[in-house]
């Protein structure tokens, strides 16, 4: 069966070709590229309305910037508010770490892309510290390099749209 | 006549008071902080169809963090792409420095609050060297401190949904 948002986002340009270092240090011929391919609004407004079916929350958090316009569009497509988790390199007091309100609130995380999960877990410790209930991350690409089996260990669910595989499987039809 | 925005953010939160040493190094009993209460849906929502009817553009960008939730918005609404351009302090590849297509685009930039406009000047200095045309920069609060001038010396229009005298107004009413 084909996966429709796989089929979206490889018809948007998400595989671009070259040659690239991965971050774990291999070469790689093509590259999965979701950030760009998420400026496309009719992309991002399908994506945020398929998230917000997929787990229940109060507030859906995005790690910055990748994880925003993900939070923003399904915050948009749910009414329910966002939160922007700011990246780690950045100076902020604990207190500014997190735009919005998540205490005792259930949260969802999203992402564009995860690999072994660093980004999320980063999130979710700072959304822990925040007083958030995180039981569920959504990501659009789950490249399976080991974050299920991380985020299961925390008691969190990893759901995800597609997946590497599926987006470069239509490339041959 | 009352600012329906200003209005709006009022009544979200916007103001916050406490002592606060504002950047210019003044002190302050109050703080306006616009980005919170964006993280409500229904005020971001409002604010992105409002921002997409000001200008024309093919574009519409933000620098991150605080314009990219209003950039999405407005892509959302009006049916363009978005851009982001990441923040300055991150070690990107310059042709990193920008997620999506503004090459030869009419760009909008947007912003949360504007007071000197030095995030600005920075999102349109990397826009153009990515062969952008940026003619026009809207901001939801002016702060009134010399962005304006500044832009009109670049051939480049201000617009803002809001001004900072305008929210407080309303406390005393």
């Amino acid at each position: 069966m084909v996966n429709e948002i796989a089929e979206m986002l490889r018809k948007g340009g998400a595989v671009v070709y070259g040659d690239f270092t991965l971050a774990s240090g291999k070469k790689s011929h093509y590259y999965i590229d979701v950030k760009s391919v998420l400026t496309n609004p009719e992309i991002l407004g399908r994506i945020g309305h398929k998230i917000q079916e997929m787990c229940e929350f109060d507030v859906v958090a995005g790690v910055a910037v990748g994880g925003v316009p993900i939070a923003v569009a399904v915050s948009l497509a749910s009414r329910l508010p966002y939160a922007i988790i700011r990246s780690s390199d950045k100076t902020h007091g604990k207190e500014n770490r997190i735009i919005g309100d998540v205490r005792e609130k259930k949260v969802v995380l999203v992402e564009d892309v995860i690999t072994s999960g660093g980004s999320v877990l980063y999130g979710i410790e700072e959304l822990r510290l925040q007083g958030a209930h995180v039981e569920c991350v959504v990501a659009i690409v789950d490249r399976k390099a080991g974050a299920e089996k991380t985020l299961a260990d925390m008691g969190i669910a990893l759901l995800a749209l597609t997946n590497a595989a599926e987006i470069l499987e239509g490339i041959q039809r």
